[in-house]
């Protein structure tokens, strides 16, 4: 796994021949037990990695899109899973729990709700108020530009745009991490004030 | 191939589990025939995506460790090869063109030597003027964050440290595309300074 911009944070991809842009899991390494976000396939150097620093107690799922390797990583090693309170219903895979806006699943990790995405309830999650992670709705093709699912994607998209309106107004964000494209790593609010200006 | 911050430049990666970074290879789109920069081994998908593209007129390699997938690639597209010319007497491929401080191999990307570092005149590139393009002495092993080849690799430390703040002098430089790790995409001279101030 790559070094993301705190020593506690790592990234690993894959990538994705269909958009020409990187999948990207999130691990959080946490002594009360690592954390992964919308997590990918894992090399068995990555795997081997994670287990290194821990290995994996929860699995955080922005979305029923976002499912990727977690069945396996779940089996293999009886991480719980998070996902989306508004997807609780039609959700593909058993979850251990569901989260709201404004729910911590640990200490320090925030869900926001996004509205009018792909899917009900996308979440993001804020970490320690600096660290924004993004799902789906939020993502960036080219390096450097955040933007947003296209129109066609999405339910609302009136919904969706104050929703990424609410996440430029989060005033602390130096970074973004995006589950699916390029990652922001300095200055990630005036990044986000960008893609409200261009919707 | 990823879209980077321009439409004419693509990157593509290989991940290096041994140092846990990805090892970047670039291409440089023109209707004069492409160039690409210290290629790591292409997938079908990116060869297909060059292809496209218009193919690879000319590779640029920034030192003798930045082979990689050069010869492979060479041997099928009869792309030129360009190399740097302190390393002239001892390069272990065959070069076509040796770059010295201040040369351009295409109208906008000019050379730039570095002293020092692991390899003679390793070179970096500037692409009109906003965009540095780096070989092994400038690097990110952390995202955000640049950094430079650990002391025992260095020739000559002083050296290398000079060059790397002749790089933060380059007043316009917004990009910073390493060939090891993490590139930079906004303000990239204040992360050179702030390079510098820890050297």
């Amino acid at each position: 796994m790559k070094s993301l911009h705190r020593p506690d944070l790592y990234s690993w991809s894959t990538f994705n021949p269909a958009r020409n842009i990187d999948f990207n899991g999130i691990a959080w390494v946490r002594s009360d037990g690592n954390i992964l976000i919308d997590p990918v396939a894992l090399s068995n150097h990555d795997w081997n990695h994670l287990q290194s620093l821990g290995g994996v107690v929860w699995i955080v799922l922005t979305n029923s899109d976002h499912i990727r390797a977690t069945p396996e990583i779940a089996n293999q090693t009886y991480a719980k899973i998070a996902g989306p309170a508004a997807e609780k219903d039609t959700f593909p895979i058993h979850c251990d729990r569901w989260l709201s806006d404004g729910e911590e699943l640990a200490p320090g990790l925030k869900a926001i709700e996004l509205q009018g995405s792909k899917t009900p309830g996308e979440l993001a999650f804020l970490l320690e108020e600096t660290t924004l992670i993004t799902g789906d709705l939020v993502r960036a093709h080219k390096a450097g530009t955040l933007t947003i699912l296209p129109d066609e994607k999405l339910q609302n998209r009136q919904a969706a745009v104050a929703s990424v309106q609410r996440l430029a107004q989060l005033s602390q964000v130096e970074t973004v991490l995006v589950g699916d494209g390029w990652s922001v790593f300095h200055d990630g609010r005036d990044r986000l004030k960008e893609l409200v200006a261009r919707l």
